[in-house]
């Protein structure tokens, strides 16, 4: 369990060796749980720490599992070490508690200055300064693309439906907008049909956003043809990669689906795919199309 | 009627003479009201077109009116000069109409291929594209500010309240992003908590990204402080000023207080407000400032 062997599958470097444990910090939804599977696939053992008002029970479940508070920073390390983690990966939706609810231990006041400045900053400031905290303490923050490389989306199209010219240009134009909006640590994702900017995600998430649009459509203020425009995710131009993939699931094909969207374009090699089976049955049954597209074309 | 003498108010033209009419195109929302009454108070009669399924019966039927369909351009080029006016405005929510939904007529046949083209286009294409068929039949297009200067926001704070240093810095970093989306030809309008962007608009308008900010806040997905976070609008930095200005208005500043914001800041000279008196009153009351600021201080 301690060893220090390291393999290679393809171009991605496998942490840690077979049979270690590794530790998943919960946020909301389904991907703490695809992460999950896929780390047991690779051989190693998914140990979950389920933050209290994010996570969810029936996911958290399924594996070996504590629930902690925001703030029981000391219990997290010393569960951590008696656990025999050495990695840490973050995954799932996260939002900012309301500083009333934080319930903090002695490491967390020592923290506490830190914290505060972090706190003032968007998502991305937040992430990077809370893996800076853990690895001062010794353990490494991993990404998903460190230690479950096979839920990450690759260039391509993913099932029976193809993006035509205009769907890849909405692709390019939405892709140029979500690096245009990358200094002010904003959303991942964008939806622009017929080179017309329906949404722009911010605080309310993907899933969210497609309601939004649907609900637009059905008043009759978004009057684009069904199966026009494109669902387009793409990480922030500064984030920290190991911290804040974006992701997609069968949900998110349902949502574009109900919002009358030609299909969802995501950054290849830089986006998570949970459910993918079904994810790609949903939409070659839908009529949509999924693809990783490579960042740099806008 | 027909003279032509021109006035000077301050450092803005005013165009046409006193009594002549002006046609004013109206969309959705109250704003055609704001801008027709103050065409009165300059002295001019203003004659509203209303766009059937965008503009409101009881905003449109205190005033000389005429409803229209889209496509119905000639009957609009016979009923302006049946009017007699020179000059036409256009204000309020406008959508896309679905194809199916326009009638056309043998002018706007005519004009087809054109329309077409404009339709693919972000907003401010099709409104400039729309601006230019107009001015080729002898029309003048004219804005807000050459008719109706007095509802325009002006440098400074509207009210009681006053934004603090943190909410200047917010204001400072939604302008910026906005100003950043600008060759998107997308939103007017973000809203920025203690440098934390929660929304930004694109085709759901104002009211909507705001209810939406009082909803995640509900449900605890927005976690800052009641009365922090500020809504900015401005225009779009491609805009044709004359046919597209942000506007707020009572139910923008309502809508602002249930979204816990601590205020509204908009470009001054370039941003419409209705009902001043009465959105200033209602800000005083619920605690939110109300200021223009200079568009270029991002």
């Amino acid at each position: 369990m301690q060893a220090d062997a390291r393999a290679t599958v393809g171009h991605a470097p496998l942490s840690g060796a077979a049979g270690e444990s590794i530790a998943i910090i919960c946020g909301g939804g389904s991907f703490p749980g695809a992460v999950a599977d896929a780390v047991l696939r690779s051989g190693r053992r998914p140990v979950m720490f389920a933050v209290k008002g994010w996570a969810e029970p029936s996911v958290v479940d399924r594996y070996p599992h504590h629930w902690l508070s925001i703030g029981q920073v000391s219990e997290f390390f010393r569960l951590v070490r008696a656990e025999g983690c050495r990695e840490v990966l973050l995954i799932g939706t996260i939002f900012r508690p309301p500083l009333s609810q934080i319930r903090l231990d002695w490491h967390a006041i020592r923290l506490l200055p830190r914290l505060i400045h972090l706190f003032r900053g968007g998502d991305d400031r937040l992430l990077a300064g809370l893996a800076r905290v853990a690895e001062e303490r010794g353990l490494r923050i991993v990404g998903v693309k460190d230690v479950a490389l096979d839920i990450i989306v690759s260039e391509g199209v993913l099932g029976r439906h193809r993006p035509s010219p205009r769907d890849q240009a909405d692709t390019a134009h939405a892709l140029a907008l979500l690096a245009a909006l990358g200094p002010f640590d904003v959303g991942q994702a964008a939806i622009v049909a017929d080179h017309h900017v329906l949404a722009v995600e911010a605080a309310e998430g993907t899933d969210n956003m497609l309601a939004r649009v649907a609900e637009l459509r059905g008043q009759g203020r978004v009057t684009t043809p069904q199966r026009v425009g494109v669902l387009v995710k793409a990480p922030k131009p500064a984030q920290d990669r190991r911290l804040d993939l974006p992701a997609i699931g069968l949900q998110t094909v349902s949502n574009a689906a109900r919002a009358g969207l030609a299909g969802v374009a995501v950054a290849a090699g830089n986006t998570i795919i949970a459910d993918a089976a079904e994810a790609v049955a949903a939409a070659d049954r839908a009529g949509l199309f999924i693809v990783g597209v490579p960042e740099g074309r806008a």
